[in-house]
């Protein structure tokens, strides 16, 4: 009977603590939410070595399909492979209401790694950036995907200032995000919010349609 | 004239460097595809202080449905607030073949931090892992997204072990996505791949609806 007392005790006690913990997290988080009242598109940059990059913008992109919004998506390296999000996009998407072909663009060459032709890439690269650079200036859209994006900066592909003067232009309503590895000081400085994935890659799995690619 | 052949001769060095780069580039990565050629399913932990960890599981949900694969989610922290992924899973995923009701549970108590009750918490928590077990023995599934599990294990509302049998004992061809911040290192060490999401939060800016939840 003591010992059912003291069991008693010992869980009013750790429901207790938990309770203040709780309390304690949420007055943070309400803190937080308080703090950034600003009502504005956000510029996401997702960057790092690791795997996730594209498939956290493309949950962005699901995320605002929930809402109807309008969403644009443009992927500068397409690989030779055809990928979930690319069919999810051409197929699926035109079961939305909002989301036309025009709203989806993919660089036409192939994966950069396998064209080895800087002239080519850097003419498909301006022609993808055309149509970016209209998205951007378009205030239909709530949300634009820039996925692979950094590369074009990196390689030299894409102008820099010019790229930065868009998305620093773009509608003030309007949220960009942006994948890939790199891209530069300038558009990390520009964006409101930098995550870094870093992957510590373990066993040797064939890399897995529906989860890679 | 002779500037330009210069120029010229500038320009076909620039490109054959670069050809030469992105030759071993593609060397690299075809080995790593080559040498990793087990054909089975992935555990992923998305983890980290940064945002994107749930945003990255739902694009490979996104990705998978593109391939009509059978997706199951289950969310063991409910904002109170209505999110994108909610209203999409709920309303445009009917749109889709292979994604049933059944496919989508949500743990029903609200946000954790706003019960403050661990009783309660622990109660929604086994009810909402029992969900998540089924699906995790039902090879039908091609993915399952365990969202915010990791939370569940580190508040010890669920036993950490049942978890990990659950995933070990998973059918070969499932994979399989948890996120959230921690989850211990058993947990990670039974994952094929750990991405941690560092972030570098910047600006004051507000949550943002289709971005943000």
């Amino acid at each position: 009977m003591n010992e059912e007392n003291n069991n008693q005790a010992d869980m009013d006690k750790k429901n207790q603590k938990h309770k203040k913990a709780m309390q304690k997290q949420k007055e943070k988080v309400d803190a937080k939410i308080e703090s950034a009242d600003e009502e504005r598109g956000v510029l996401l940059v997702l960057t790092g070595n690791g795997k996730g990059k594209s498939s956290s913008g493309f949950g962005m992109v699901l995320r605002a399909l929930g809402y109807d919004h309008k969403v644009g998506v443009v992927q500068f390296i397409k690989g030779v492979q055809l990928s979930g999000e690319e069919i999810f996009l051409k197929e699926k998407a035109s079961l939305l209401p909002n989301f036309d072909d025009e709203d989806f663009y993919q660089m036409g060459t192939g994966f950069t790694w396998n064209t080895q032709d800087r002239t080519a890439d850097i003419e498909a690269a301006e022609k993808t950036w055309a149509v970016a650079e209209k998205m951007l200036q378009d205030d239909r859209y709530n949300l634009v995907l820039l996925d692979e994006l950094t590369y074009m900066i990196a390689y030299k592909y894409l102008d820099e200032e010019r790229v930065l003067k868009a998305l620093r232009d773009r509608p003030r309503e309007m949220s960009v995000v942006v994948t890939g590895r790199g891209g530069g000081s300038a558009l990390q400085e520009l964006a409101d919010t930098v995550s870094e994935i870093k992957h510590a890659y373990k066993a040797g799995v064939k890399a897995r349609k529906g989860v890679d690619f």
